[in-house]
Order: C-alpha cells, then sequence, then structure tokens
C-alpha cells in the first residue's frame, strides 16, 4: 500500500482509539462466524453496522442495537474497519468492487477463507483503493469466538494492525505473521490441512467403532484425550523435520507400518473404504522401501515433498 | 476362560499381591515399548524378568535389576503376569506356543497392536491353556509410560483385570472396557484412525508450509494450538452423530467444501500431491449432492457408513 493511504489509515485509527476505544466497525456476511463477530463487536461496546444478502440475519443483531446497512457499499462507508467473512473470495471481491469509492483511508479485516494467491490478489486490489488491508484466519468456532480459545493470525498493513489491535482482539487472541497479505492464508491452509486430517480420522474412526456398535459420544471420549496426547507428539517430530536427523526411540515406520496396515483390514473386514488412511500408509512405505524401517514416523513427510530425502 | 482358570489365575493373584504387593512380572519384547514398560515395573519394585529376540536390548535393564530369560518360556514361567510387546500377533503367538505348558494360571498381558479377530484368536487360545487373557492398547510413547499422560484400555479377563489392576497402572491409568478380548483392538483400531487421520494432516501441513519458507516447529506452534480446540469441538460432532441431528449453527458442510477445495487448490499449485486430503472432499461432495449443504460437517461420517444417511 502507498505510504500516504498508511499514513491516513493509522491515523484516523489513532485519534479514534485515543478518543473513545470504540471504533466504527462495518461486518459484512453475517453467516456463522460473521454473526459471532458483529456480536462479539456490539458486546465490547464498539458502533457496529451490519450487510447480509438474506437480511433477516441481522434480526438479532439490529435488536442488539446494530445499523442495518442497505448496501455493502453502505456498510464500508459506515465502518472506519471493516470485517468480511463470506462464502469466498469471489464473493468479497464481488461485494467490495462497488464499494471502491469509499474504501481510501479505511482498514479491510478479510476473515473469509480462500488461497494464498486469492489474498495476494485482493491485498493488491484494497491497497489500489487505497484502503489498508488484512487477511485473517479465525481459529476458533462461532460459539468460541471473543474467548481466550479462539485466536487469529493476521498478515498485512502493520501499521493497521497496531492501530486496530485492540478492537481485533476483541474476536480472539491476534498475532501478526508478516506483512505479505498471503501470508496468513498461506498458515491457514497448512493449519487446515493439519484440521481436515484430524476429522478424517474421526470420521474413519466413529464410522469403524459404529460397526462395532460402539456409539460416537461413547468413542469420543478416549480418542479426545488421545489426539490432544499425540498432538502433544507433534513439536518433537517437527524438530526431527527441521533437523532432518530422523534418530527414534519413540515409534518406528516399520512399527507404524505394521499398524496402519491392520488398520485398513480391519476396516475393510467390516465393510467400510479405507480410502481416508490408505495414502498414508503409501508414505510410510516409500520410506521403508528406500531402507528407512527403523526412522522416526516423522520422516513420512519426505514422501510428501517435491525435493524429499 | 474356564470358571477354574480364571479362579486359579484370581487366587494366585490376590494372594501375591496382598502379601507384598509385588508381582513377578514376564516381560517379553524390549523394543521402544517394552523397554519402558520392564522400566516402568521395575521402578515400582516388582521383579522383573525380560525376553528379547537381540539380547543386547536388555542390558540397561539387567543394570538396574531385572533378570534375563533366555527363552521366551522361561520369562512366561518367572512372571505371574505376563507383558509382551512385539511387532504384530503372529510374532506372539510363535513367542508364546511354546510356553503352552506353563501358561495355566498366569495372566498374559498382550500390548501389541493388531486386528480385532487377532485378539480374538490369541484370547481363545490363551484361555485353551488355561491362563487368564487381557489385551490392552497403549495410549503413550515410550517417554510418557508410566506418567499420567499415558492411559491403557484393556479388555478381557475381569477377575485377572482387577487382581493385577494396581501392576498395570504402573503403565498408564488403565480401564476395562469389556469382557471380550478383542474390544480394545476395535477401541485401538478407531484410536488409531483417528491418530494416522491427524498425523496424514500434520505431514500435509508441514509440506505445505515448507514450499513457502515456514519451518515446521515455527509452524507446530500454532498448528498444535488449533488441533487442540480442533479436538475439543469433537464431542459436540459425536453428539450430533449419536442422534443424527445435524442441524449446525457451527460450521456446514458447504463451507467446508469451499475450503477443503481452496486447500486442494493451493497444495497443488505448490507442486504437491493431494491424495492425503482429497478423499475427504468426496465425503462433503456426496452429502452436498444429496442436498445436506447447510448440514453439519459432521454428517460426513455418513458417507462412510455402509447404512449411511
Ligand atoms: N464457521 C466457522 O467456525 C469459521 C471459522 C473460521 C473461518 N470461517 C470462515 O468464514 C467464512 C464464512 O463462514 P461461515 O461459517 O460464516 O459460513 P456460512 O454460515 O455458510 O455463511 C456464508 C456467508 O456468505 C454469504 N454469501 C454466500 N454467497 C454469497 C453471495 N454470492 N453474495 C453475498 N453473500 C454471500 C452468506 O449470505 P446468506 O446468509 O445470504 O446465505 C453468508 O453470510 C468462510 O470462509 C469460513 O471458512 C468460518
Ligand atoms: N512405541 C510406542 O510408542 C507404542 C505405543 C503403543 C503401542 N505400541 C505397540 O507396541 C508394539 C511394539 O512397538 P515398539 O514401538 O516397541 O516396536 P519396536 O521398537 O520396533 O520393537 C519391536 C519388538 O518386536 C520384536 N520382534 C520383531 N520381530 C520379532 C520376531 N520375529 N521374533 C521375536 N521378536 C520380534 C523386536 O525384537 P528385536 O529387538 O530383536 O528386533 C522388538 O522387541 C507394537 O505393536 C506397537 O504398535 C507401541
Amino acid at each position: 500500500m502507498s505510504a500516504t493511504a498508511t499514513a491516513t489509515a493509522t491515523a484516523t485509527a489513532t485519534a479514534t482509539a485515543t478518543a473513545t476505544h470504540r471504533i466504527p466497525v462495518g461486518v459484512i456476511g453475517l453467516g456463522n462466524l460473521g454473526q459471532a463477530l458483529a456480536e462479539a463487536f456490539l458486546t465490547q461496546g464498539h458502533p457496529v453496522t451490519v450487510w447480509n444478502r438474506s437480511a433477516g440475519k441481522a434480526d438479532r443483531l439490529v435488536e442488539r442495537g446494530a445499523s442495518l446497512a442497505a448496501t455493502p457499499t453502505d456498510a464500508v462507508a459506515a465502518g472506519e474497519l471493516v470485517v468480511v467473512a463470506v462464502l469466498d473470495y469471489d464473493t468479497v471481491g464481488e461485494l467490495l468492487r462497488p464499494a471502491a469509492g469509499v474504501l481510501a483511508g479505511r482498514t479491510i479485516v478479510n476473515l473469509t477463507t480462500g488461497t494464498p494467491s486469492a489474498a495476494r490478489a485482493l491485498g493488491a486490489w484494497a491497497t489500489d483503493q487505497r484502503a489498508a488491508y488484512l487477511d485473517g484466519a479465525v481459529y476458533a468456532v462461532p460459539q468460541t469466538i471473543g474467548t481466550s480459545a479462539a485466536f487469529v493470525l493476521y498478515s498485512g498493513d502493520e501499521a493497521a494492525y497496531r492501530s486496530y489491535r485492540a478492537v481485533l482482539d476483541t474476536i480472539g487472541e491476534g498475532s501478526l505473521v508478516g506483512p505479505a497479505p498471503e501470508l496468513s492464508s498461506v498458515y491457514d491452509t497448512a493449519l487446515l490441512s493439519g484440521m481436515y486430517g484430524m476429522f478424517a480420522g474421526f470420521f474413519q474412526a466413529v464410522a469403524f467403532a459404529g460397526t462395532e456398535g460402539i456409539g460416537a459420544a461413547e468413542l469420543t471420549r478416549p480418542l479426545v484425550r488421545w489426539l490432544t496426547a499425540a498432538a502433544d507428539a507433534l513439536p518433537a517430530f517437527a524438530e526431527e523435520i527441521d533437523a532432518k536427523d530422523y534418530t527414534t526411540t519413540t515409534s518406528n515406520l516399520e512399527i507404524n507400518a505394521v499398524g496402519l496396515r491392520n488398520i485398513l483390514s480391519a476396516t475393510e473386514a467390516q465393510g467400510l473404504q479405507t480410502d481416508l488412511l490408505a495414502p498414508l500408509l503409501r508414505l510410510f512405505e516409500d520410506q521403508i522401501r528406500a531402507g528407512h524401517a527403523a526412522s522416526s514416523l516423522a520422516r513420512a513427510v519426505e514422501s510428501l515433498r517435491a525435493d524429499g530425502v
């Protein structure tokens, strides 16, 4: 973004924040996430103007004191900070383009999930309109927005981030991962890959246990305990990966290949498909074929890398 | 198992436990897990006799006071409780078959990972030898054995479990999931499916972030935080699944399909394979095609079920 636009956005923010700590916020998109965001801003006493394609979703927020904008452009114009959470980046673009004339000096915080390249393009466009741009990835479900369980990774305009940090921390603990607008989307792609892997494992676990008459809730008690413990093992894997030192006394590729083969055959024996987990066995087997049976399980990542060892 | 065998095993256990609380334990298999188990029993003051195919792995344990058995049969004969942790169930069978003559009245605790059908067969065979049989699934890494982070699900002979509970709790907090020998293996197949899903997601996350210059340790900090938070959302999914009520205000299938498609396309754009996560998208799309775009993400499990709705 241009130095002038940064200066304008920062000056406006600082003035208002210093005066009252109440920042006019526009919220575009009142889906599951957007409604929770608007509520969190209202709870903190900020003046909130909302817009949603289906207007009905604004009713509860209007009762709580939000203003209803007739168009996305009106919501942008009413906000010093404009928060967007809709279906995808194409939709963000469609909604913001007509507002180009009122964007200058405002800060756009796009919390819609997308790809790094889409974030880069939207950031460049916003900068061209002399708006400050922040891309953000929300790690929360709507029910945990505003609680200590929620956190948000932002990237983009650092001055704008500092100016609005207090308002943004209403959503959850924020941090700025870097100045490139697409960086939060890079992290997000990685973190959501991790989450979807876990969800895939969860669905597989529930489906398998169900064939043996074990209910989902009954299974989920020990499962969550184990997943939480296994997540605690990931930093040790990460160290091995960064050091490319896969010597282990924890759990080797051979024993995990045997274990995973057992899972796949037990799954098949119950008449269930195995394609959610079978590709992981191929990574293990690639590494074992290359002579690494006694190496750490973490070495499997090398089979995913273009330049894997 | 026969009533007589149960009575014998229980009587022996109770007498010894009451007398000294020191139980002679045989440990067969001194891999990463077996060594940690033997150490935990030694730390609690139990007389431990160990056997491993490669004898060198016993050295450190013998220094700490363990006896080294010349054969698996000697390790069985020395133990009132016999704990086995080797490569697979075929190996367990090969090692225990020659010990058939000394099994009567002892309790076998098999902590080797396998399939439910293999556990059922081994349990039946042990019972025929008038041994009490417990199958167990250990949720720990060797480094957390004996700590409050470790837990173990057992199934099989309830009287033997009660008799040896105090010794077994040395490994980690135990619970008996039921009398059928294969039940712990059913749980284990499900819990490890969950874990391998999470690991697959982790590898995918690390590989993707690596293409953008983000190191594994740097990524893993927010990733573990997010996976831990996302694991906390699983009990709510489990409730929806048990109730088959997929109404949601949390996160619907449509938004997740869009998100996962973005991940797959960003992953491909970095020249990485997508087959670890692509099958999950097919579950989402199956459900969306069936008219459930606004339903909870948890509904994806129905596409894995033979009788899915
Ligand atoms: N839910 C979560 O827990 C969560 C967490 C982190 C990030 N996110 C991200 O936040 C974004 C929104 O998620 P959500 O859960 O709130 O989704 P959602 O409940 O499905 O809401 C989607 C929103 O997008 C709007 N929309 C869709 N197509 C549109 C169009 N063509 N023009 C205008 N508006 C349109 C919808 O308007 P209508 O009401 O008119 O349909 C609705 O406001 C997604 O990128 C998601 O990945 C969500
Ligand atoms: N490591 C963990 O964190 C963990 C956690 C839960 C459950 N488990 C389960 O515990 C079991 C053992 O795992 P581990 O990590 O200890 O594996 P490991 O370190 O690879 O050890 C394998 C053990 O099996 C023995 N073995 C292999 N083939 C044999 C044969 N033909 N005859 C006799 N012994 C043989 C090995 O003897 P040598 O020393 O002679 O090779 C070694 O003692 C597996 O079923 C695993 O899934 C492990």
